[in-house]
């Protein structure tokens, strides 16, 4: 089970982008939510401030761990289903010379229709792995080497995107005060997050960077309700 | 650019699981180790509970929300990129069979060799679509009626992992204490988690089980190293 954000058929600006995306989407976010909560029960940017580099802290290593993991995962998959596939092709050619007639049947082929290229890829053992993994299995392969890397660029973008709401409470002391600074700053922040994200993934920017503001708002305005009742 | 989870062809045990898992990760990890860094600058657990429920409101609504979204975005770009594919057939045929022809020639076969096939798609265009969608862009239809249904499940698993780590400060009010209890709970948690999770993605067990409760203790141990020298 692949865990790994969705490969990218379509994305034009390459890994990093996706993974600052996918970082600074949360970064923003939560760190955000948490501070605007601890607001409703805290009267001091102190406590907040340690609360939000704590939660930063977590965040970000859960998230870039959790993706390196995840990455490594998938290329692990990648390379088992490869030698099962090459695997089944030399113990097995004709049950899955047969799975290449059922593909292509699935799309109304007859077998007839289909023959010339079954027959084709049966001479050609490494492109018919090749076809097998993509078509059948629906499988692409992985960069292992970009693990470590989509982890870092993750984990930064988080921290960055954390960084954002807290400024507030670290430079202004009373909770407060520093929560309504906080909410203008980041509101702002993550409406041009927003704004660039639709840019990269196709839905109209106005709408992107709207949505993305009411996600924050949504989640701080629950954090701070709860906390608020319970403080 | 959909940016929800890999679609998963080989996982066996269908979408709910799947959202399960990705709530749980996050929602074990980060309230634990935001709870576990908070214990380094804060002595009574009261406190610590106010900032655990708020980061799991905040989390488990930006994770949802976020999810729904992505969802939303993802079979979005499906029908766009469909109702291109479905014009550009009947707009340029020959360009479109061109390019059957050149994903087969990829894979080492001649157009000699996949004309039967080409011929045979240009005689059903709703088959033909279907074929350039998965083939061509490697896009498989999402269920748009299951982005609620995903964020709803995604959200009540970081909810369920986070009380998890919480229940510990809720029954013990020394902070400390409740670490070492919250620890042992949530620690027994994520490597039983972390297995099962292994069972699905097919990663062996122990190993799983291993690497899930290393990243929620890296987190915790950096949360509470950070908090602790600042306050």
């Amino acid at each position: 089970m692949p865990l790994t954000p969705h490969i990218e058929k379509h994305f034009t600006a390459g890994d990093a982008v996706r993974d600052i995306v996918i970082g600074m989407s949360d970064g923003l976010t939560v760190p955000f939510a948490l501070a605007a909560g601890l607001t409703g029960a805290i009267a001091q940017s102190r406590l907040i401030i340690t609360a939000g580099l704590a939660e930063i802290a977590a965040g970000s290593i859960a998230m870039g761990l959790g993706g390196y993991l995840a990455a490594r995962g998938d290329a692990e998959h990648y390379r088992h289903e490869l030698a099962r596939e090459r695997d089944e092709i030399q113990r097995i050619p004709e049950a899955e010379a047969q799975e290449v007639s059922d593909i292509f049947r699935s799309y109304g082929l007859s077998d007839v229709e289909s023959a010339s290229v079954v027959q084709s890829l049966r001479q050609r053992p490494k492109d018919w792995v090749s076809f097998m993994m993509r078509f059948e299995l629906g499988l692409e392969e992985p960069n292992p080497e970009r693990a470590w890397k989509s982890a870092l660029t993750i984990a930064f973008a988080y921290v960055i995107g954390g960084m954002i709401p807290l400024s507030a409470y670290l430079l202004i002391s009373d909770a407060r005060a520093a929560l309504r600074m906080s909410m203008i700053v980041t509101l702002v922040a993550l409406a041009v997050f927003g704004a660039i994200k639709g840019k990269f993934t196709g839905v109209p920017v106005l709408r992107s960077a709207f949505q993305t503001a009411v996600i924050g708002g949504v989640a701080a305005a629950a954090a701070f309700a709860i906390a608020r009742s319970i403080s």
